[in-house]
């Protein structure tokens, strides 16, 4: 055994939910080999004494754009389509892959401090990308999110198609399946028919997931009715995008019919309350789409539109607008929504039988909170105070299969000054040269 | 000169929203006393290295319990009457003052530690918080929230108005001031006109102010209506309630005459986001009180509503709701969501001239964050990280009229494991005794 935490409040996430008190939990070869209320008589090589502390598996945060920490709090307060089209587009144009790598292992950085343990990310630059999630030691679903704004197409030759082969080739399956490609068409009003029947057959015939954003806003889920006559989830079903394990960011505008329809094609929505809110885009009718059949994950978009990446801000938030939207102060209740940041957040990306829970022969991807400081006193229920109470900033340790990749203020895998250096001598400068201020 | 912030980002909240870069500033008797761009010829006695870091006002909280910690995460999702009845109250029925001292101090410990360094309060056994606040240097406005369900009332008998009397006698203006007594008829819908008029006349006679719950929900807003023909704010406006300088808090369901009325009256509404979210309350519509002219500050609630007093997440929850409540990315943007956690919550508790901004002769109220954490960098907006991407656990430091009360994970005034074990040994056996698990 290499690893064992002895003494600890176990938050399993498991089918009965199981919370032990006074817990042993060991980690061997990267696995959870033990959990039990006794301490094992093998002897292991490290000890971590929990007393005080929760042991859960690592949240997974499955929509978001890890090199957009680089504009995070750049042109705040515009509607989603201004805010994309006249700010970060532009800012976007500029990024090269050094600039993107150095972003994304910030927002790396971010996410192994605050507990996240695994990603879903559609971006650009994929391979400055993967090189970061490779060297992190984090898990990663990537997607090369691909725009489609003209008639002539032809998927061998489009270079954001080019990009997505280039990315199966060197990255998926990558570390024994810690990196996995994803296909991703950027959103139904980005693109057209061509993309969507052309990456539909990618993403079945290779056996990958599709990652979309999917009727994030009003205007473009009505001007898609429109446009076709059918919902943007009717539409895209029509071509196939949902035949793939797929993940729909956002959901926001999504119709009784649509969720049906997702929820038979297993189709996990992404909730993403924050930046709904930030972006003023609409509240996501979550206890509506559990009830469908749907699978719903977290995720906290990007850093410029949320602004950080903390996934238990999503937890809270999660459980508060839904109260609010259904004028129940039971809905949604911890349970469920640390459910959707773990469990249901495993099968959203593919990794189900992996990880998700505290369970021997899972993936050992933990997360250790101090329960110790004075918000978190007394505890009645840890699943409140893990839902309500707590945030990023109480996770003391993150591990990703068995390694330690942050505790206590310290990065294993990242050289966070080294990062800071890069981003201030070429990331900011590249992005920002013409910016007056 | 004491202390002397040197080359710190100094967010000062002023009139003219400054934020000054690399600032310098002073700190003498317990007052701001220097706030440059050079340094000072003067020594001072203590410099702290600003660099990397955001000194603001301290966070002032205008509505909370704080003995309710003691109750944190204890019987969540019950719609707020069914809470109170069933399981607050007559857990609350067998608080002392002992117990009472120690959750208050809990509380304390935990709004230092998260940048609030003002706190207006209602709650029972007010003599025992008066000596946890007046131990810790935090300020506070203390109000004994006062009901009545009888016909039979005498002001001059009436145990709780004897401990109104009492508190005001004892604590108000302790230490120069850093503790208010204040006047509370704790809502319309516990209480009957003998009460309204006989805490009114004491608060207009006293010269203290008002702390009352208005218009919470959607069932005491219409029930008063379908009783009195009067929404609760004109109602109590008959009993004069508005005539002292009053804090009402949540407003969630204040119609627009309610608005005007108020605001010709001064009255601060005290939105409490999170609360009325978690408990289903509705949204207060803070865009068209602040329209009607109402000043708006912010509260947690108690942290059994919440579940914590992190002020800074009410900040960034009362700008995204304001945001989708109007369906506009632009409302209530960090500006103003800072301005009602700082200048308009003095405002609120009448210590306008005192604190609230960073400015030359105001009390050294003044809190300290960490901005090279990797969830705030880089920096493109300081106001912006300060509203979406921070929270309460960058806070460094907090320093109360110039002393330092919670610096890098300690505490100058409370003994935090002292607290934990008055907590442990004799708050829950006294309020949980009887509890089967």
């Amino acid at each position: 055994m290499d690893t064992l935490f002895s003494n600890v409040t176990a938050v399993t996430m498991d089918e009965a939910m199981h919370v032990y008190f006074g817990a042993f939990v060991g980690v061997t070869d990267g696995k959870i080999s033990l959990v039990s209320k006794t301490p094992p008589k093998e002897r292991p090589k490290q000890i971590i004494n929990g007393e005080g502390m929760v042991l859960m598996p690592g949240l997974i945060n499955c929509h978001t754009h890890l090199p957009m920490s680089l504009l995070r709090g750049y042109a705040d307060g515009h509607d989603l389509q201004t805010w994309l089209n006249d700010y970060i587009f532009p800012r976007e144009a500029k990024l090269d892959d050094r600039a993107v790598k150095a972003a994304t292992l910030l927002s790396i950085a971010e996410c192994l401090r605050f507990g996240t343990t695994s990603v879903s990310d559609m971006y650009d630059h994929c391979d400055a990308i993967a090189e970061a999630v490779a060297e992190s030691g984090i898990k990663a679903n990537l997607a090369r999110g691909i725009t489609l704004f003209s008639e002539d197409f032809d998927f061998e030759t489009y270079p954001a198609c080019r990009e997505l082969v280039a990315l199966r080739d060197r990255w998926d399956g990558y570390d024994n399946g810690r990196i996995r490609a994803e296909v991703s068409i950027h959103a139904e009003y980005t693109s057209n028919y061509r993309l969507w029947d052309a990456l539909s057959e990618f993403a079945i015939n290779e056996g990958l997931g599709m990652h979309i954003h999917l009727s994030e806003t009003q205007k473009e889920h009505e001007d898609c009715k429109e446009r076709y006559g059918l919902t943007p989830a009717q539409l895209l079903d029509c071509h196939r995008v949902f035949d793939a394990r797929a993940q729909a960011a956002h959901c926001v505008w999504l119709e009784p019919e649509d969720m049906a329809l997702l929820a038979r094609h297993k189709v996990t929505a992404v909730h993403c309350p924050v930046s709904n809110l930030k972006l003023a885009s609409g509240r996501a009718d979550v206890i509506s789409m559990i009830k469908a059949g749907m699978n719903v994950a977290l995720g906290t978009d990007g850093a410029s539109s949320n602004n950080n990446l903390d996934l238990f801000e999503e937890i809270k938030t999660a459980s508060l607008l839904a109260k609010s939207l259904n004028a129940d102060p039971n809905a949604l209740p911890p349970q469920a929504a640390l459910m959707m940041a773990t469990v249901c957040g495993a099968r959203a990306q593919g990794r189900e039988a992996e990880c998700g829970m505290i369970k021997p022969g899972l993936d050992a991807d933990l997360i250790l909170l101090d329960f110790t400081s004075p918000h978190l006193m007394p505890c009645h229920d840890v699943m409140s105070h893990l839902c309500y109470a707590a945030r990023g900033s109480d996770v003391l340790m993150t591990m990703v299969r068995g390694k330690i990749l942050y505790a206590a203020g310290k990065y294993e895998t990242i050289d966070l000054d080294a990062v800071v250096r890069e981003l201030a001598e070429h990331a900011m400068p590249t992005v920002f040269r013409d910016r007056d201020q």
